[in-house]
């Protein structure tokens, strides 16, 4: 019995530390990165199928209507997104695929995949979050108001997601995020072939 | 903030090996096991509050129609059942309290605790049930038969659990349900507080 892998999306408000947890899980588990499809030029160093995969603007927006895209969005024009193919071959390969997306995004993957564990990632308290985002010292006091704004709203989606894992060490985040995976793979839903194949030996 | 701990209930077939599972979780992890109340005479070693809480059948009735039970039954003319205070009192000095217990008072304390976390413990397959029954030694043909037919209709229950765990080896399933304690842990429903309070703090 070759269990599905799981899709597990992670986001959060910037400044979480989202980042450092993933390379954690990365290390630990034989869990996978979903890899972004865009429509931006490579850059130096950027490999195919690793950083990107790189499209023109035409297959991407081909893959789109034809609902090959968990979701998209555009920024400074051009198009990113998270190609549904890949996830799904990961998955029937058994393998847990992590997706670290911002919020809205994430709540798109979750109509598209209702399947998906939905963690939400968050700093123990909003002084730490500022604290997080000023110790970084790459955005101005402005920028680091605007993230703390956006921090609120993207909070109030929170009720949305099923875990919400707090980042106070990324040790500890992490592991919460695996024992995540871990109960998700034994939750009754994901039982359910198991049980019936049982009952069919009764 | 003191989180509460959680009420943990473990059942399943007899010989899926709930009690050797239980054992390794108390050895791992700071759960503790819920005591039982019984009106059964102390046998020789037995310890008041630690094998049992021991009781006359008035106290033990008069626990029961003020509510103080989660669930009870009568086994050859006694009683025996889990008392709300111990578990209520564990859970909120933020100890997880674990309960092993057959599928129908499971079900009963379901009902009186909605926050119950509920794992269902399964062998991998109904044969390798029937061989764990059988290398027990302790019972013949006929008695392993009932308990077959009783793994069955035990079976149609899976579904009102929250996880099923397969016990193939002990270390696993104790795996198994470290993580689904530290999954829930963290589940939305058990993070509101945090969430209400760091809304505030916006």
């Amino acid at each position: 019995m070759n269990d599905k892998g799981l899709l597990i999306v992670l986001s959060g408000p910037s400044g979480t530390g989202k980042g450092t947890i993933v390379k954690k899980l990365l290390e630990k588990n034989s869990t996978c990165l979903s890899v972004s499809m865009t429509t931006r030029t490579p850059r130096v160093g950027e490999e195919e199928g690793k950083s990107y995969f790189f499209v023109s603007r035409e297959t991407f927006l081909e893959k789109v209507e034809q609902g090959k895209m968990l979701e998209y969005a555009e920024y400074n024009g051009n198009f990113y997104g998270t190609p549904r193919e890949f996830v799904e071959q990961k998955s029937a390969a058994g393998q847990d695929v992590i997706l670290e997306i911002e919020v809205q995004g994430a709540l798109k993957v979750k109509s598209a995949c209702p399947d998906a564990v939905m963690v939400f990632i968050m700093a123990p308290n909003m002084q730490e979050l500022k604290n997080r985002l000023v110790m970084r010292k790459t955005e101005d006091e402005q920028t680091i108001q605007n993230r703390m704004n956006i921090a609120k709203r993207e909070l109030e989606k929170a009720d949305q997601y099923d875990y919400i894992v707090i980042n106070d060490t990324v040790d500890k985040a992490a592991e919460d995020i695996l024992a995540i995976i871990g109960a998700e793979k034994c939750s009754k839903k994901r039982r359910e072939k198991f049980i019936n194949e049982v009952k069919k030996q009764c």
